[in-house]
């Protein structure tokens, strides 16, 4: 007889198989309603407007009632992997991907240390993204996204630049970041963060399209070197969240070796189009870099989260990272991970990007992102057919198309794009964020999604003009 | 008709049942295993070696035989829900969170800004953790685990006793942490990369039980306060990885407030203590606290990443990180969480604590945790009925119970006790890590999953001493 004391002290009320059944057809479901874009983006109701005040339950409940609870509340949140979701640099849930979260998920490997297949599987991840992209990765690992790989790459390299920071803190010798005046927040963040401080991060001047100049940058280190500051590093951008531009990195490499600094490349949203025909020659050099950050969950299609951070030299990541602990003994050094991660606890996070390029290969992923750069130039032709419609950039580098509409006789277009975005919110049945270029308030779509169809992108374009034409009425 | 440009750009060789099918039969075995000890960790066979050799595949392959092979690496990984898996601080991987998981990963929302119901879902486990375990939280976030927690808060701290330190580095002015002499790395690590430098972590005295003495925390604040030196917070353990020992709160907290300094609790491991009955008192003090770290998907017994940061005052997390870009307006300022977390985009990991907390209720997590409290005073009270093994510590305060195999006649215990926990881990029916206390190697189990029994907790006394004892020969 089996009492108690040998049973697993938290039950459910139903039955595994039940649950299981449940959840699979939620997400079943689910699936089949990201097929096609959805007439509206629903609110929020009354019951589950009732749930959301509840207290801590005391006791439990029906776990199929919870289930099914969740999968509500998840109706009414803003799915990314909508064939119309526009907005930010969205995500697009791969199927495979999904089914690689329920498995890690389960299994909840942790990646701290070596953790057996796992951590290989992770080796082995971490040189197919590499070899993806073309960048010659000594060593890498995947983060919780973007910003953490930048952290984890600025951190390397501010110990490169301040040799014993991490000990004896930055003091004050100050050290400098350059960047595009339109990089990431995460830019300022990790100068924030590691001390060095957002006012020297060198946000520099861009050329015409709104790429980082290599000569201005030049200039920048030679200046700060002269006036006794550090360069810690030129970030890269490839491309901008603002406008999908992409850095010269060959010309910033150039600048770099001559000077002895590091050279970062922020491809979290872009650089995974570094393996397409069309878009591979914007990222020449990349090979050079000594860092590089991607985000699987942007642009190779995965779910959240599924960061990547890559280094050229694994002891640059070592010597930031590497650490002695009495409770976790350096039994396996190479797969000692919390020597070059910023992260402890790690789940198993790599698994879904190794069931991706397994499942769909290398080439498929390919033409996906080949996909969206061909429908963000479709986006960018068709703004060109219509006179009320007007682009805020010149042909798209990636997949990111600003524009506004222009409709004769409104005088404050950026109070008018401003109601137009939030009517387009309103109406739901495509989602897109606002953005500011140049000071213009302007609609900015950003085309990330396997889902998404060139018949996805035409109907944000008549419903812009629809829902903009009777706003300017 | 439907053309291939009306499709999603990337299909899979099975239909979605087939896939579904196919990974919650892997999850369903999984759990079963789950149920008992398994007799041995298997080792990586061949046929996963040379899978693990495998160059970037160019085209897909089966999606079933995708996730066979993933199925099969992870029954070849370590699998911290296994019941007798004592290494670390572990992770149970509660089903309700797997399908929490599951579900989270197919909508693939984005808690980066506001994203309709999930922002509230995420408000709402925040308030039922914090009342949990008794923290008057006014803001909180889910993050990816303790140490991005631990950054989090104390950057707040940091910029809290250095006001613009975001803005301008941290200069010339040392800012310095007091945490026991047995704090968790991360708390070196955040000084580390918030430019203090771990020069600058006060290690400080324990006492007899091993938890921070108030009294020398007072004496370092003083001294460092004469001497210029800033400082940036007082971070409470609670408890310790190495021993579970739970630094005296309420005394820091009287420490703190007399000086101004900044507390915080670094409850990753232990916290979620704070609710029972028979350690709830370890944590007194827990409400004067300014931020607190819990990883729920430590002793909440959620899978990876399940992390929370929680703070007394929202401002302190929008003073340290809050921003404005113009790719992402503040729209909904309320649930613009890009200004009170480090991350950027994140996963809607609070949906698996919501769903915990639904399904099974506060009460049963509260009497998971009581159990693992009590089979760790089983365990301690197992090894005293044994001349041959001796415990490193008192009476456990929570569930770590370090101690070593010490037969007569063995003259390097150190060398015999690392031999014994690699012959543990060869053995593979329970899975522990060695550790050092007080110089000593020895072992080092931690209960905290809600599937081990007291039969498992016997079973590694039993097994050691068999292993231990022919080692001995």
């Amino acid at each position: 007889m089996t009492t108690a004391s040998e049973l697993p002290s938290l039950r459910l009320d139903a039955t595994r198989e039940q649950v299981l059944e449940r959840a699979t057809a939620i997400v079943a479901d689910a699936w089949r309603s990201f097929d096609t874009a959805r007439p509206e983006q629903p609110q929020i109701g009354e019951r589950l407007q009732a749930l959301l005040r509840a207290e801590l339950p005391q006791a439990g409940s029906s776990a199929l009632g919870a289930l099914e609870d969740a999968a509500q509340m998840l109706d009414v949140s803003l799915a990314q992997p909508r064939p119309r979701f526009f907005a930010f640099v969205g995500s697009s849930g791969l199927e495979i991907g999904v089914l690689g979260d329920l498995l890690a998920s389960c299994f909840d490997v942790n990646l701290a240390v070596w953790a057996g297949a796992a951590s290989e599987v992770e080796d082995q991840a971490i040189r197919w993204v590499s070899e993806f992209i073309g960048f010659p990765a000594a060593a890498g690992a995947f983060t919780s996204g973007g910003t953490i790989s930048n952290v984890t790459a600025l951190a390397a390299a501010r110990e490169h630049a301040l040799p014993g920071a991490r000990r004896t803190g930055v003091g004050d010798v100050h050290g400098a970041l350059y960047c595009s005046a339109e990089a990431h927040y995460s830019v300022v963040r990790s100068a924030e963060l590691l001390g060095l401080g957002s006012a020297w991060v060198r946000s520099l001047p861009q050329d015409d399209h709104r790429r980082l100049l290599p000569a201005a940058t030049a200039a920048a280190i030679d200046a700060d070197r002269a006036a006794g500051i550090a360069p810690v590093a030129v970030v890269a951008t490839a491309g901008t969240t603002l406008t999908g531009a992409v850095d010269p990195i060959a010309g910033l490499a150039d600048v770099c070796e001559e000077r002895g600094v590091w050279l970062h490349v922020d491809g979290a949203y872009g650089v995974a189009a570094a393996s397409t025909l069309s878009a591979g020659h914007l990222f020449t050099g990349l090979d050079r870099a000594d860092s590089v950050t991607l985000d699987a969950h942007k642009w190779l299609f995965l779910p959240k989260a599924c960061g990547v951070v890559l280094v050229r030299r694994r002891e640059d990541l070592h010597g930031a990272l590497a650490h002695e602990e009495d409770y976790i003994p350096h039994e396996r050094p190479d797969h000692h991970m919390v020597d070059i991660t910023l992260e402890y606890s790690r789940p198993f996070r790599a698994l879904k990007l190794w069931l991706a390029f397994r499942a769909h290969g290398a080439d498929a992923i390919r033409a996906a992102i080949e996909r969206n750069l061909g429908q963000a130039r479709l986006l960018h032709r068709e703004l060109g057919r219509h006179d009320d419609l007007e682009p805020l950039c010149g042909e798209p580098m990636l997949s990111v198309v600003p524009f506004r509409h222009v409709p004769s006789g409104v005088a404050d277009l950026d109070a008018h794009n401003a109601r137009l975005a939030q009517a387009l919110q309103e109406d739901g049945s495509v989602w897109i964020s606002p953005a500011r270029v140049d000071g213009k308030v302007c609609l900015r779509p950003c085309v990330v999604n396997y889902r998404t169809t060139d018949d996805d992108v035409r109907a944000l374009v008549e419903l812009t003009r629809e829902l903009g034409t009777r706003l300017a009425r």
